[in-house]
């Protein structure tokens, strides 16, 4: 099966937003077996939309659709979609009653345009939106299949993950299982390096990298008749992989590091507090994003200034005065502070210099010092984060809350067994 | 003119990176008043790279492109130019002495294939690249104008900047200015049906609203022949909405809502602290996402158990026991306490239920408040952000960390002139 990828939006048409819905799209379909041939961005225009689809839908078995369906005026993919197979737009009673109450418990009026949500295409499989009022589309017609997603991705991600990858099952032959192994502290290239040949070797499953803010993962994808049997196909590669790779593994399937380290945590029952200044509150924001972190997480200090570090941290006045508040010291005692204030099993600390400027030729910018302590171990890490961009205050900023939240699973794991 | 963007590469194609190219080109070309209606993404493939160009080449004045310069065998975007316009591949001296000057730089020796990075197009003109060893070309023919540049962002991005766009200049009439009107408090479908009329009306300037992350920017954009008489036909638009809308605008060109408040707070010379108990630290790292953020930022606590509340914010045990942590007593003392704690003008606090769970029929999960305490005015504001989506903890807690900073900016105002 042969698909493209149609995002409709002006606001991507004139790249006021980056068109991150094709990325993901294209390797949900490669996930399924699906050869996407062709991406394309129409604008929120009906004659060139209508042009555009019957563009694809004349190279393509399936086109894949983001944006269009919000309230206002200007949306018009369903309309358009109805109109090239012909079928009337109808009141969805059951999703105008489920708008009505989203609408009821926001307590804000419904205006006439997002009534127009609850009129969909004659026929339209529904997918509904737990994000969202727009409920995604799937028309099926002529041997051809045109799915809908809203624009925003947060909405479409999570729809087509759970509503769109089921539906597509369908079309393809045996199913699609990956594993994912998250690695921390290597590079893709490198990572790509050292896996070469067994990336070229294996066909089936595949192996597949990708970096991600700072993190690689590494999925492993197997081709097969049914579950168990490409389960059984995926796992002596993930031992191969784990032989060659290491300790850079940080889990298999585990999503992001701040969930793996809320579940570890909640695993050994252990409480955090964390004391950020170049950060900023990154670390706690990352974190408290994870449901449940309020079980192992007491809180946090931004202490942007020194007059925090001091008062609210316990750094003590003569460590900022010899050494700098970003140094060593400093994120020793910052972290040994939190803890203590805090009365957390650890206390994770980030001091340095996230720029732009602020930096010296003995303190430049990136340098930062990520401190952990604990009962069983205490440690500082050094890091040089500089890659000399213009705009990588944010690189540093996440990079150094990345390499917190790692420093914590690898002190995890020197904890010695308690009876 | 109108413009179509092709992006060649198999990598955007599949989704391994994301298109960042087509977002900047349509930016750039917008700012010279050429319309772009059409972006597409084909990968390293003869026959659809062709199919693809004819089709651009159908619709579109210029197209230009990015990607398929490399020096590697399926790098054919150059020869797939030649062809359509039926241009032989000519050895391009001068280039071929400047990529052996390069080499000889690096040490490296060169390779056949590198050689064929300076056969180009007979008749096209060269765009040096100073940033890698593909140059970009233009082609020109029967009314059409075909432009290559690398696909390296770095490389891409400047070229365009610094040679692309000069060149572009002779085919533009006028210019294209925009201003950003923003607003907080308004959805995007209530604004559209406020100013429908006026939208509808107006075609130069013309005004287009856009939502992003709980916030809705109208772009007011006029195409002029000089930049003073598009100032002057804006200037009426601005002032118009304005009027409509009132006090949902927190400014024109502001950016983000923590870009307005770090602005303000340093133009007045206020200092900020926070105590965050929901948003867990998102506050926090949003205003300080801020180059410079330091000066008007002292510090924050992320209060997420009730020890820290009492401990670190100065809320009494009493208001806890009371009312509860999530209460607008809890609320008022904790921008109090970390104001007094902090030493700084203002204190800004936010606690709330960001579910999933937690929730009661008397404090349901999205009920947040956000308080304010300043020497001239102290406020809580109760907020009810139930939207009874499945994943809306995060949209919780991004819209509560919105409304804390919209209330900063809201209680700025209210401040009496100092003599």
């Amino acid at each position: 099966m042969n698909a493209e990828i149609l995002c409709v939006g002006t606001e991507i048409l004139l790249g006021d937003i980056v068109n991150t819905n094709a990325a993901f799209l294209a390797k949900q379909l490669a996930a399924l077996g699906i050869n996407v041939f062709y991406q394309s961005v129409v604008g929120d225009n009906p004659e060139r939309l209508q042009h555009a689809l019957e563009h694809s839908l004349n190279h393509a078995d399936l086109v894949v659709m983001t944006g269009g369906l919000g309230p206002t005026y200007d949306d018009l993919t369903k309309e358009t979609v109805a109109s090239y197979f012909n079928r009337k737009m109808i009141l969805n009673e059951a999703w105008l009653a489920h708008l009505q109450e989203i609408f009821q418990r926001m307590n804000r009026p419904m205006t006439e345009n997002n009534r127009k949500q609850a009129y969909l295409p004659e026929g339209a499989i529904v997918f509904e939106n737990d994000n969202g009022t727009a409920p995604g589309l799937a028309i099926e017609g002529d041997g051809k299949v045109v799915i809908m997603m809203p624009g925003p991705p947060r909405e479409m991600t999570y729809m087509m993950r759970e509503k769109v990858m089921p539906y597509l099952q369908k079309f393809t032959d045996g199913l699609l299982l990956s594993h994912t192994v998250h690695i921390f502290g290597m590079g893709e290239s490198q990572v790509e390096s050292v896996l070469k040949e067994m990336m070229v070797q294996h066909e089936n499953p595949t192996i597949a990298p990708y970096a991600k803010e700072g993190e690689v993962q590494l999925r492993v994808t197997a081709k097969a008749a049914s579950r168990g049997q490409a389960e059984e196909m995926i796992r002596p590669v993930l031992a191969e992989i784990e032989q060659v790779l290491g300790d850079v593994i940080y889990g298999v399937d585990v999503g992001t590091l701040e969930n793996a380290v809320v579940q570890r945590l909640r695993e050994e029952h252990l409480t955090l507090a964390t004391a950020e200044s170049c950060t900023g509150g990154l670390i706690s924001k990352r974190i408290t994003d994870i449901p449940g972190a309020s079980e192992i997480f007491i809180g946090g200090v931004c202490c942007y200034s020194n007059q925090i570090k001091k008062q609210v941290c316990g750094v003590e006045a003569e460590t900022l005065k010899n050494y700098g508040a970003v140094s060593e010291q400093t994120a020793k005692e910052l972290a040994a502070g939190v803890r203590n204030r805090f009365c957390t099993d650890i206390g994770v600390s980030v001091t340095g210099i996230a720029g732009p400027g602020g930096g010296t030729p003995e303190k430049p910018e990136g340098l930062v010092y990520v401190g952990i302590d604990t009962p069983w171990h205490s440690e500082v890490v050094k890091l040089n984060l500089n890659r000399g961009y213009a705009g990588q205050r944010q690189i540093i900023r996440n990079s150094s809350a990345s390499h917190a939240l790692h420093l914590i699973l690898k002190t995890l794991e020197k904890r010695p067994c308690r009876f």
